[in-house]
């Protein structure tokens, strides 16, 4: 019998990596087995089907972001600081994600609607943070004038969009393009 | 016997209406009939079957974008006007356009080979043009310090990220949006 504290996070991984490339509705738990390694009664020992599969991914997903976005923006005081930090750190993790990020924005279709709705709320909480940074900076006198809520969507636009172009983004390294997206994201919501 | 050149953009709407909304993995057959009016046997008079239908939605779709942005856009001299119209009028085919854009963006998987590498190719061009308009700005000293491609790729995830959450915006006005999305894709690039 596998060791399921072990593995868990090994599996979602290999599963995001699989889905992420090939979308969620097109992937067979065959695919699954496949890239984990493992047989269906092995996989099924971790996740309840090809659904609760999603769930744990998008769960997995969004407590990285939360951990390692949210979390060390949140100790940081000045607002256009915190922009140019939450896009950066942002960036890195879809760079070094797996496809796990892809699957947060693209996917939400696939879930059952409970768990739908609890990810959506997530979610909606992180278009929250990132709408109250621009807040602030609107109360320091420095936003353009520019609607507060196509601002944000704008900002995670340029964001997201980057996992879908970055792996047909050449040479171009993921440090580099983090700064250029947080420079041209700022630039574009600032007096 | 339907009349085939009469209603094959009725067709294609309503099935880029549903499949829109529900992903092109998830819909099937019996749903586009549904949207359609049409019974299977009446459907196929007009297509080959569901791959073939994405391929003539996206063959649409890319056939809107370059005849309503691309052509008024390549009339224009200033590179800056250029840039500001481009994503004026992109943002307005997205708006009115029933779901044919967003497809055209998320679900190049679901394309025989052939055709997908066909799509591309229209699609590269479209980002190309983009790059151009960019690179005549740089020429004329008004862009900031950033890649041409990342400064291109942060435009289009501005623009193509409003046909994911412009259903859910509420009470925002798509010219009102247009307008904003296209001074902060601007603002963002220019020195």
């Amino acid at each position: 019998m596998p060791d399921q504290n072990a593995k868990i996070s090994d599996v979602i991984l290999k599963a995001a990596g699989v889905i992420g490339e090939r979308g969620f509705e097109a992937t067979t738990m065959n695919d699954i087995c496949r890239a984990t390694g493992l047989t269906k009664g092995g996989l099924y020992h971790y996740i309840k089907g090809k659904r609760d599969l999603l769930y744990q991914i998008m769960l997995f997903g969004m407590k990285h972001l939360e951990e390692s976005v949210v979390e060390p923006v949140s100790a940081i005081d000045d607002p256009e600081e915190q922009l140019r930090t939450l896009v950066r750190l942002h960036i890195q993790i879809i760079a070094l994600g797996q496809g796990m990020i892809t699957i947060l924005t693209d996917e939400d279709a696939g879930l059952e609607p409970k768990h739908r709705k609890e990810i959506l709320k997530r979610k909606r909480a992180y278009f929250d943070f990132v709408r109250g940074i621009l807040t602030a900076l609107r109360d320091q006198g420095k936003l353009a004038d520019v609607n507060l809520s196509v601002a944000t969507f704008n900002i995670l636009g340029q964001v997201l969009f980057f996992s879908r172009w970055y792996a047909a983004g050449g040479d171009l390294k993921p440090n580099d393009v983090a700064e250029q997206i947080a420079a041209t994201s700022l630039n574009g919501v600032k007096k």
